[in-house]
């Protein structure tokens, strides 16, 4: 007997990880990380009325989450002065760009980012076979006039866009980003990724109108709400748009202890404010201790800071690497020239504590190597 | 501006829901339903230490969920005496059955599948412009010797069966299921559905190799495990089949809290051996409230009962619109010959005392339209 066969384009993708979880470095290692601040994760967590919520909601877990996602959407609508019709709810930002992609792109079809820029977003444009185009960033930000101008040049259906930019940290103030839109090519779609948005600072968020039909943009439980392991995310755009996720969403793919969670998360300000200020104050100890080592931070408004180790690739994957032999997980950008940098999540200050103190003995090791 | 355009395969979809939620037909009556007995849900819930492990998990909902899923995947193939190479977690069985006909159909492939069976595998199929042959089923079961025969007629590239089956409750033997698999065509791939097989008697779960590369058997923790509000099922399978889903799956998409609650409801196989129990006196308590109104149930193996109204679908249709107008949340199969009868999940024994009470006055109501 033959095994089946997968399709042609299925068949040439491969069997990859946009992002090798902590969780696999820590069982190849054999031991836990002492701080976890590589995964842009919100070590503040949820709201404790979100916990509440959750835990409220799990003797309800016998039930399917109601696969309108009514409640959430209704009062997500309302805190940004929209319709419910104007909002799509997923499984995180993840799931729901994965669902755009195959809304739009066909095998062949142009979608432009930038180099450096979110890996799951290019995984899913490979895996529904489109064509990645990728800019350069211009002084370690994406450049809304390069990647529109590319996209002109080659006819591109999708343009990725983050503010604050991932992994940089980098932002745009909203009104230039809506400016930028102007040289958009007619019929091309900007996905504009805000799942730092609440972090940074106010202007940041880009002044567009609701149905202009540019423009989808993503938003996150994952990130200020600190509920990345509720997996709850959500596009806000035109109508017609918005609609399209139904003919393709996996409907009860969001449950209802994770709806739960985010309702109350949405709805408990104060402690979105409490967090906030947390990382504003973890951002500025992380800016401090990468200057107490004699390297340069650079400005952030997301939920880490991204560190200019004052070499290249080389240098920085050396000190990355000894951090991480000194049990203190983070990342790093992948490509040039981003990748001269390190980036570390904001943590609690035990956590910063611990990177402070590793740091100087990873610099000299990667500078012995 | 033009708004961009959708692939002309997405144009083509409907925005469909293929289930409508009863959260949504209680907003549009204004009240709750007395009794949820509709959507093959357990009431009986999810055991004690999985709600405490959600509890738990709650608290580090913060971090993304292992994308890997390695605790739960080792412990399912320890279950099942299989590798965790052979398991694929994912959102649900849903979730999986899109990634599953995304692998495998491009468009214009033939699917082969029961007319009546499970809608969710057939919007996959649409969404990914699968061309759907539907065989009917044989004395209210998928008869696997008709569907697979079809296949081989239209050349299928995969077969939906489900063992047993939703939505008539009935079921083979799992050496039947085996021995039909020899008129299976060269290189056709079988979906085997086996939601609901822990409730099933003893050897109704076929007795396939786990490297027989023929068949992918899908599993959940919706049903017996009385967890549909966290949206965790898995795929079981020949590692290359089971690797493959690597290339397209949301890795982020099933989040901690979900894992950590999976996990902890495998483990406790003294409520599972409970619940099991529970469900097969609420089924036969079902069989005797329809054969005191004079209506025939079907034997069954699943989390509901299938009962015959004795008349044709337009009468079981009103039957179900009388028991809704009572506040009795039911469905009923959607294709003839199954729509002569109503479908119930298994209720607490209030719950079916409510559709004791009720299923009178709205036969009544039915046979005087």
């Amino acid at each position: 007997m033959t095994a089946p066969k997968l399709t042609a384009l299925a068949d040439s993708l491969p069997s990859t990880v946009p992002f090798v979880g902590p969780e696999t470095q820590e069982r190849a290692r054999g031991r836990p990380f002492v701080a976890r601040v590589g995964a842009n994760e919100s070590v503040f967590g949820p709201s404790p009325k979100a916990l509440a919520a959750m835990a409220a909601a799990g003797a309800d877990a016998w039930m399917y989450g109601d696969p309108e996602n009514h409640d959430l959407r209704t009062a997500l609508a309302e805190a940004h002065g929209v319709g419910p019709e104007n909002i799509v709810v997923g499984e995180g930002i993840d799931g729901l760009l994965g669902y755009l992609v195959r809304l739009f792109i066909c095998e062949g079809d142009a979608v432009v980012t930038s180099d450096g820029a979110y890996p799951t977003f290019n995984y899913h444009v490979a895996g529904f076979g489109g064509v990645l185009h990728k800019v350069p960033y211009v002084d370690d930000h994406e450049d809304p006039a390069t990647l529109f101008a590319k996209a002109a040049e080659v006819g591109a259906k999708l343009v990725y866009l983050a503010n604050p930019d991932n992994p940089m940290g980098t932002w745009h103030k909203g009104t230039d980003i809506a400016a930028a839109l102007d040289a958009l090519p007619d019929g091309c779609l900007v996905a504009l990724d805000e799942a730092y948005v609440e972090l940074a600072p106010e202007g940041t968020a880009a002044p567009i109108d609701i149905n202009d039909p540019r423009v989808i943009r993503f938003r996150t439980f994952s990130k200020a709400y600190g509920m990345a392991g509720l997996r709850v995310g959500y596009g806000m755009g035109a109508e017609p748009l918005i609609t399209a996720f139904n003919k393709i969403r996996n409907h009860f793919g969001v449950g209802r202890v994770a709806q739960a969670g985010a309702l109350a998360a949405l709805r408990d300000d104060v402690y979105l404010t409490e967090t906030i200020a947390r990382v504003a104050d973890a951002r500025a100890r992380l800016a401090q201790i990468a200057r107490d080592n004699g390297l340069t931070p650079l400005p952030s408004a997301a939920i880490f800071v991204t560190i200019d180790c004052g070499s290249d690739g080389d240098f920085a994957r050396a000190v990355l690497k000894e951090l991480i032999a000194r049990d203190i997980f983070v990342r790093m950008p992948f490509a040039r020239p981003g990748d001269r940098c390190i980036r570390i999540s904001t943590g609690t200050p035990e956590d910063l504590e611990a990177v402070a103190a590793a740091l100087p003995h990873a610099l000299a090791a990667a500078r012995a190597t």
